[in-house]
C-alpha cells in the first residue's frame, strides 16, 4: 500500500525548514536591536510568524484538515483531538532560549489521524538538525537512522528534565522532590536543555536514557513522541501507565525498565488538560 | 610590543583541534562496539589519550613550559600555579556528556604566566565550536566577536550550574538548596548542559547570563574564565570575593551586579583545594 500520508510529511519537513529559518533570521537580525524590555515581544512576533507561516500552507496544501497550534489556543481556539487528519504546530519549542539564543530551538510539526501519530517532524533550527518520524518506518536526523540507548543500568543514565515556568512554592516542592530522588537513584547525571521536543530526540538519539516533564503540552511533544518511538523507545504516564499527549504529563525512555523506574520516583500530579473545556 | 605567547596560542588551537578530531572520532568509531560495561574504559582511554597528544605536542614545542593536566593530576603529579608559563589542560571536559554523545563535549587549554591566564582555548568538538580568548585582545567563537549579554534583570536571565558527581545528602542538600534559592528569585530559567567550559562560553557568548559551581578543577575553567572576562565578564568567587582558580568554586557572569545577586543565594562550602597537599 502506497503511504497516503508522504504527501504531508513531505510538506512538514519543508516548511518546517522554511519556519527555522525564519526562526534563525529573527535571532540573528532582530535580537540586535532588540532592547531589553521588548524581548517578550520579539518571542510572541516570532512565534505568531512562524505559526501562520505553517498554518497557512498546511491550509493552502491540505484544506480539509484540522489545525492544533500553540498561539492559536493561547487566542482561545479548541484543542481537541478528533480522528480527523490534524497538525500538532509548536512554532517555536523553547522560548526562553529563543529569547537568549540558546543553542536549543525546534519548530515542531506533529500530524495526528484516528488519533494517532502518523509522523513527527522537529527541526532543531540553531544546530541545523531535522529529526523525523513517520510511524512503522523508523526515526531520522538529517537523513541518519535514530536509536535510543541499550543502556539498562538506571545508574549509568543521563536523565532529562526541565524546572517549568511555575515558580509556585508547591509546583517548585514537587519538582525538586522528584529530581533529588531521580539523582539520588542515583544515576549518572541530570540535564535541562530547555525544550521539550529537543529533550525527546537526545532521548531517540541515545545521548540520554530517559526524559520527563509535568506541564508539557501536547504541541511540545506530538511530534517528538514518535520520533522517541520510531527509535525504540517508549512513552508513558508519570505514574506509570499508558502516555496520554494531552495530559500534560510525560515520560519517554529508552526502555521500559528505565521509565518504569523513573515513575517510582517521580511525585505526580495533574496540571489542566490540554483538551478540558475553557474556563469561565 | 609584539605578542610573545601569539605563537603558543596559536599551537593551542591547532592542537585542540587535532584532539578534538580524536573526541570525535572516539565517539563515532570506539562508540558503536563499545559494551555497557567498558563505557568507563572508552573514557578513560581517550582522555588519557588525548592529554598525551596535547602535552607531547608542548614539550616537544615549548620544552621549557610546565604542564597541568586533569590526568596527570590524577596519577598524582602535583596542581600548583607558579609564575612559569604553564599549560593547564582538561583533555575532555564534560566526561559524562562524553559516554553519552551529548552534544556538550570540549577540549580545554589555559595558559597561565606570572598566575595570570595568558590565553584560554576552548573546542567545543561536537558542535564544532572553536573558542578562543587572548588577554586584553578579546574573545572569540569561530572568529566571531564574542559579547556577554547585557541583561540585567536578574529575572529576565538563564542561569547555567550542574548537579555535579557526588551523591552524599549533604553535597546534594548544598546544591539543592542553593539551586532553589536562585530558581525562585526568580530567574527565567536554570539550565545544566553537563561541561563547566562549555557553561562559561555560554555566558560568554550571551546565551545565558550567569553560571556557578562548587566542585569544578582549575582545569575546567583556567582557558574558560579568559574568553568570559574578554568577552565583557566577571569571575567571582561563590562567597562574593575575589575569584581563585585553584579554589574549586566559581561565578562567571555577565555583570558584577548579576554575579554578586547569585552569590547571595548560593550556600557555600568549601572542597579540598586542587593545589591542597596530597593527603597521606
Amino acid at each position: 500500500m502506497a503511504d497516503i500520508w508522504q504527501d504531508a510529511m513531505d510538506h512538514a519537513v519543508a516548511i518546517a525548514r522554511r519556519a527555522g529559518d525564519v526562526v534563525r533570521e529573527a535571532l540573528l537580525d532582530d535580537r540586535m536591536v532588540m532592547t531589553k524590555t521588548s524581548s517578550v515581544d520579539l518571542v510572541t512576533q516570532t512565534d505568531q510568524k512562524v505559526e501562520k507561516l505553517i498554518m497557512q500552507s498546511v491550509k493552502d496544501k491540505f484544506p480539509t484538515h484540522r489545525l492544533i497550534g500553540e498561539e492559536s489556543v493561547a487566542a482561545g481556539e479548541a484543542c481537541d483531538l478528533s480522528d480527523a487528519p490534524t497538525w500538532i504546530i509548536d512554532p517555536i519549542d523553547g522560548t526562553t532560549n529563543f529569547v537568549h539564543a540558546f543553542p536549543f530551538v525546534a519548530v515542531s510539526i506533529g500530524f495526528s489521524v484516528n488519533k494517532q501519530i502518523e509522523f513527527g517532524v522537529v527541526y532543531s533550527c540553531l544546530e541545523d538538525k531535522m529529526f523525523t518520524a513517520r510511524r512503522g518506518k523508523g526515526a531520522f536526523c538529517n537523513g541518519n537512522v535514530l536509536q535510543v540507548s541499550d543502556q539498562e543500568d538506571i545508574r549509568q543514565s543521563i536523565i532529562a528534565t526541565e524546572f517549568g515556568s511555575s515558580r509556585e512554592p508547591e509546583a517548585v516542592n514537587n519538582i525538586f522532590s522528584s529530581l533529588r530522588s531521580i539523582l539520588c537513584i542515583p544515576v549518572h547525571g541530570v540535564r535541562t536543555a530547555g525544550s521539550a521536543a529537543i529533550n525527546m530526540c537526545l532521548v531517540a538519539s541515545g545521548c540520554v536514557e530517559a526524559y520527563y516533564e509535568i506541564g508539557i503540552h501536547v504541541w511540545d511533544v506530538a511530534a517528538a513522541s514518535l520520533i522517541v518511538s520510531e527509535a525504540g523507545g517508549v512513552l508513558m504516564d508519570v505514574d506509570g501507565g499508558s502516555v496520554d499527549l494531552m495530559s500534560r504529563r510525560i515520560v519517554a525512555a529508552n526502555s521500559r525498565a528505565i521509565a518504569e523506574r523513573i515513575t517510582e520516583e517521580i511525585r505526580s500530579f495533574s496540571p489542566p488538560r490540554d483538551d478540558a473545556p475553557p474556563q469561565h
